[in-house]
């Protein structure tokens, strides 16, 4: 039902109607049902569920993910990272079609808080993946835009759910590797690949501190053409480097690999280090370790998520806290003093109630 | 008054009725006054007060530290971190004596949250820093060891204050760099600095990952005899990681120098490379900025301490968290699921008290 430009409020009030029916279809099981026969619009209608708002689609969504989990935790799930401009949707592209070949079904995320000032940046139009979006092996989800960077990693956590219980045995979570959302993505992920471009040397330039070191391998693009010998170069550079790092617990030791998405080069041997990884981590149990580590950790921070923005969204805390950073920044009062008195207000505060 | 070896109650109740006398008699203002005029042993009581969990004492320490908030802010905060056996305590020995020719007070802290278990490593043995130790220019206070990290690095930044008024211009804090202890340190200090060992390829052996690219220096200590070769090789290896980091924010990039302590090689230089920092932060303005930050990060994680302490201290939370974590290994729940049964349980609890 179209809109007219200046509705009246009998056609508002249909339309809510609508709304309500439309909502009311949604019934978990069914769902749920579609989503383990491989359909993809079940999948996608699931992950919508799970992002809404509505309190009767987040009791419907809490059912649903309790339908899934049985059926959860066998894909390996991939963070992909690097700044705009140095290919991630080419290389997710190639990839993500090489490894529909190999006989995987794989589902590409995407984690970017920032799309909603910016107008959605990652996945936002399908377009730039013209193949994988068509192929019947691949799933592509455009970016959740929707509320804090704590509340998009908890729906794309879910819906790596999701995805999993309909089976797709490769998850690749894309973001933008300038902001808070990389350690989120590298705190939900097996594997964290951090895509660079061979410049002259300033090959990081805007990229995070801290990222390299979170890396799994980094993934030099673009190398064709020109910039071939730099790539090569670049990648000498970047494996010295890394081996000044320190060790991770789990023995791994991060890999440089070097691509042409437009060229088709290199794609199967970053495959090759992702199952190496794979391998070596499973055997030595540290694959299962994380795993685990990473639930709680979500559960700990969804808790502090909770109980913080309780706090910080009390009207007389909030007033408060502006005259005390006045104060601590004319050495009037102490960081712990400042904290003290707020804690005071707020449990003197919650006694009124 | 020594206690016998089977101390009698009356010994013990005279002991208590001594003991509250001594406490008596700690004045804020007084001590306040001493520690202005210069008195190390008014210093050492400041920071003992401060220190104390007494009700009493922790009253007066607020009063204390709110007289002398005024007169702080004016040193020189420098970080010392790198893994023990790199010669911590033998730089400081002869940094801080450099630094006293300089005609510069200073004050040597330490943060080492783990010395509860291994019974204080750093700074617990005076004699490791004998020149110093006596030096009227230095004052030297071993770690305090009690508590959480949370707390003991509250106290330290108290510590840094009562030094600050008592007139001491560069403050030197130690830790250990292989825990959570040195990001602490590095949010409470203008300057890091990571001490590194020349070896055998092995430089970063037991440094936590992430240290290297918080630290404003590297300094390869020990560059002396043998190792001189190594440690020149070490510098032009880390000069070259370094610059592969994405710059800082400040514009500043991180210096490798060389020192051997046992020569008293390079010691000007590393002084004068953090003169260098100073200069260029405190023009460009992010110097003030980073303190400003420091303070507000500090009151917001004093409040986030003290927010989930006493969540997860309810014991009914405590018994819930331990029955999620089983559930959430078996994929029974997910973390966002968990996390809303644990806030229900609270609030509920609440209501009902």
């Amino acid at each position: 039902m179209a809109l007219s430009k200046n509705p009246d409020k009998k056609q508002i009030n249909r339309l809510v109607e609508l709304n309500k029916k439309h909502h009311a279809a949604r019934d978990p099981k069914k769902i749920f049902e579609g989503l383990r026969k491989g359909e993809k619009t079940a999948l996608a209608e699931a992950i919508t569920l799970c992002e809404s708002a509505r309190a009767d689609d987040q009791q419907s969504a809490r059912q649903l993910l309790q339908h899934c989990l049985p059926h959860t935790g066998k894909s390996l799930r991939i963070g992909i990272t690097g700044v705009p401009g140095v290919g991630k949707s080419t290389f997710i592209e190639s990839f993500g079609q090489y490894l529909v070949k190999q006989g995987k079904k794989i589902a590409v995320l995407a984690v970017d808080p920032s799309s909603e000032k910016t107008g959605g940046s990652i996945l936002g139009d399908k377009t730039r993946m013209v193949n994988l979006s068509v192929n019947p092996g691949a799933f592509i989800r455009p970016t959740s835009s929707r509320g804090s960077l704590g509340g998009v990693a908890q729906r794309t956590r879910e819906s790596i759910l999701l995805c999993e219980a309909a089976g797709y045995d490769v998850i690749l979570i894309e973001t933008v590797g300038v902001g808070q959302s990389e350690t989120a993505v590298h705190s939900m992920t097996d594997f964290f690949l951090l895509l660079m471009l061979a410049g002259a040397g300033d090959e990081l330039q805007g990229i995070k501190r801290g990222i390299m070191e979170m890396a799994d391998a980094l993934v030099i693009t673009k190398a064709d053409g020109d910039n071939t010998k730099n790539a090569t170069r670049a990648k000498s550079l970047y494996k010295n480097a890394l081996h000044l790092f320190p060790a991770n617990e789990n023995n791994w030791i991060p890999q440089v690999d070097v691509v042409s998405a437009a060229e088709n080069k290199g794609i199967e041997k970053v495959w090759e280090t992702i199952c190496s990884y794979e391998n070596l981590t499973k055997t030595n149990g540290h694959f299962q370790k994380k795993r685990k580590n990473q639930q709680e950790y979500w559960m700990h921070e969804a808790l502090k998520e909770q109980l913080l923005h309780e706090f910080y969204n009390n009207p007389a805390i909030t007033k408060q806290i502006k005259q005390l950073t006045k104060k601590l920044a004319g050495n009037e009062i102490t960081s712990y003093d400042a904290a003290r008195l707020l804690i005071e207000l707020y449990q003197h505060g919650k006694k009124n109630i």
